[in-house]
């Protein structure tokens, strides 16, 4: 039996490299004093309903009648539980709020390469500021938390725009305000699409691809100045490039948008976000009136840039050999020690170290070869000789014999060579 | 609008506490040398109709028809979707494996207190070795899992059984074999009924209450000695306890079965495991005939034994308020420096250390006022003496000045007081 069409497996080499993921983006957060928050997994389907950031996640909704006959759906985003317990209690945070989740998401998507159903969102909002210096913040940390994976300028960028601009645009070639969705959705679009494909869409419009691309090409946007300078003077500026050609796809954007974008294998948008002003809002009947900026970003999208970027695949391939399951492996040399070994190892792990040992009796050659296996960086022989035993650092086959007593202090002396528990 | 009934929201408060909860389940399983691996929420619904542990999860199942025709359940527990990863690829693995799960599950349980419907559980297995030293391992693992929490002899114990034992007891007393799952069921459910009701169920039987009693308080269990033994070279001994009275509800159970026992208020299990040795192979149809041994805990009923524990919960209010949402707070008591603020924000996040600093201009009292409620230990305030800074310590207002370019390394320093960030 396989798992559900869509949905993944994760056996534990690549849980390893989702662990690894996840510990960055949490990191990352936590070093912009963001707090982590969750909600369920299961909502009322009505929350998605009320919202309809985009009509097309209501079509790929996981929504069914539970045995309470509750119409209930599985959350395809986090943003409208992320509204409602701000609705809920918004009061009780000083502003600004800046929280983050790391959350499951399902969304019933056509089968096709990278398109998962099940799959794992990190969200970054600040709210209740609606200042150029939140929106820095925010795009801040998209960009460190880039960085933390070893991606660097020539791996990604940061490109800017603002609704702003579009809604002038909008406003000077007379497209009507119920059109303004529809008309966005096409420049979002564009890029992907065959330039008649384009024309044909922006006809009912009366506007030519080309005033488009002339606006994107062209076009200033001096509200970006504020935010421009304050990423200059993080020393973050070259990360970022205005450009009007993003929109993003989400009605609910209000002011500034961004789109990290892969720069090596193929050009495209690897987390995007933006400023949302009225969402919260309009969720909550207006009893949670408060500004927001934030980002998301997917966990498939970002495991495969990793593997596209040659120094972040280098601190991933690292990262995950320090994390071996194992890294002190007691080798039991005379069985009639078992109870020493045992001993030890309780020690050893009341330390913080991870420590395996044999359950049966075996011959000491394979016990090594266990040990490699399982990434240790040290065997301790148990043998006769016990209260001594012999230490083996495994890269270099440097040999010592030491009291088991003192073996733990010996141990947290080599913690220098990176051996010692990370988590 | 409220979650659905029986689901939860996680404030950061809330979350901060389950990520302490999970933060320690994890180390502990690394220290025994365990793999965390994880499936999809959401499996086909055969996958629980085939296993049929027990019937209760079956009626509590939150199944429906997907888009897609299919008949998928949420998962009600994680051991089937082990069982189908194991079947699928056992052999890229060697034995023994062990490997842990953190994750949601989901019963449509009948509400009442404490009986949530969304719920997280931690659970370790170890697969492919069927003797005592195997057993000995897991429930080590179980029994430092809970002291890492500072829990003590006085707050838990591990009751110890085998249901080899009362096999034997039932080939006596003539219970047949089709009738061993209900007669087990009467056992496990002794403690918590009235003895009226224990006799009438066992009438059909033919058995008293009084012989089981009997058997309880005075049988032996040889079995357990090599695993006792085991613990006791451990240093482990003094927290179980042989106890016939214990046999778990789940009918897979084929040796040892144990229970984590809650000593203070309210005597009730926390835990509970054993060994299911025919399990994988009935789930595979032969194909993973591999012996098994494993527990499981949730989340509710662990925090909720912390704030019954006083040495548990002094520990876990200490942990918590070391994780603060903010380590460093920059007070900009001159708006001209705010550039010179944002490039040291910037530098200290470098260093990992959580960084926070006021978006909008405030005053320098109101600053320190933020800087305390995020649980800041030091503030640094960057005014008109730049490039010179003032470091002041918040808990005894020690105010040092530096220049900001050895700010670092001054921090740095700190870190002996706990200061560092320690994700």
């Amino acid at each position: 039996m396989k798992p559900l069409p869509g949905f993944r497996d994760l056996f534990p080499e690549d849980f390893a490299r989702r662990n690894y993921m996840v510990g960055k983006w949490r990191e990352a957060a936590r070093r912009y004093g963001f707090v982590e928050f969750d909600g369920p997994t299961l909502e009322s389907a009505e929350l998605y309903r009320k919202k309809n950031s985009g009509g097309e996640i209501l079509g790929q909704l996981y929504e069914f009648i539970d045995k309470g006959e509750r119409a209930v759906a599985l959350r395809p985003e986090v943003t409208p539980t992320l509204a409602r317990m701000i609705t809920a209690r918004h009061r009780d945070f000083p502003k600004p709020m800046r929280w983050f989740n790391v959350g499951t998401c399902f969304r019933y998507e056509r089968q096709q390469r990278g398109r998962l159903r099940e799959f794992l969102q990190f969200n970054c909002d600040l709210v209740g500021d609606a200042s150029p210096a939140a929106d820095a913040e925010v795009i801040s940390l998209l960009i460190d938390l880039l960085r933390s994976f070893g991606l660097g300028p020539e791996d990604f960028a940061i490109r800017l725009s603002d609704r702003a601009a579009w809604h002038d645009f909008m406003t000077l070639h007379g497209v009507e305000k119920e059109k303004a969705g529809e008309f966005l959705t096409i420049v979002d679009r564009m890029e992907k699409m065959p330039p008649e494909k384009t024309e044909e869409l922006l006809a009912p419009f009366g506007i030519a691809s080309a005033t488009l691309q002339e606006f994107i090409a062209h076009a200033e946007i001096p509200a970006l100045a504020p935010l421009l300078a304050d990423l200059e003077a993080r020393g973050l500026r070259e990360y970022v490039r205005p450009d009007l050609g993003v929109v993003r796809g989400l009605a609910y954007y209000t002011g500034v948008v961004f789109e990290a974008f892969a720069l090596r294998a193929g050009l495209r948008a690897i987390a995007g976000g933006g400023r949302y002003d009225r969402l919260l809002a309009d969720l909550s009947d207006g009893s949670a009136d408060l500004p927001a900026v934030g980002f998301g970003i997917g966990d498939a999208v970002l495991l495969e840039l990793l593997n596209e970027c040659p120094t972040a695949k280098a601190q991933e391939v690292a990262a995950l050999k320090a994390d071996a399951p194992v890294q002190i492996y007691l080798v039991i040399a005379d069985q009639t020690h078992r109870s020493n070994a045992l001993f030890l190892a309780q020690q050893l792990r009341g330390e913080g170290w991870r420590v395996g040992f044999p359950l049966a009796q075996e011959k000491v050659g394979k016990q090594f070869g266990s040990a490699e296996s399982l990434g240790a960086s040290h065997a301790i022989v148990v043998g006769a000789e016990w209260p001594e035993v012999k230490v083996k650092r495994l890269s270099d086959r440097m040999e010592q014999e030491l009291d088991h007593a003192t073996l733990a202090v010996w141990l947290s002396e080599e913690e220098g060579r990176n051996l010692k528990l990370e988590t």
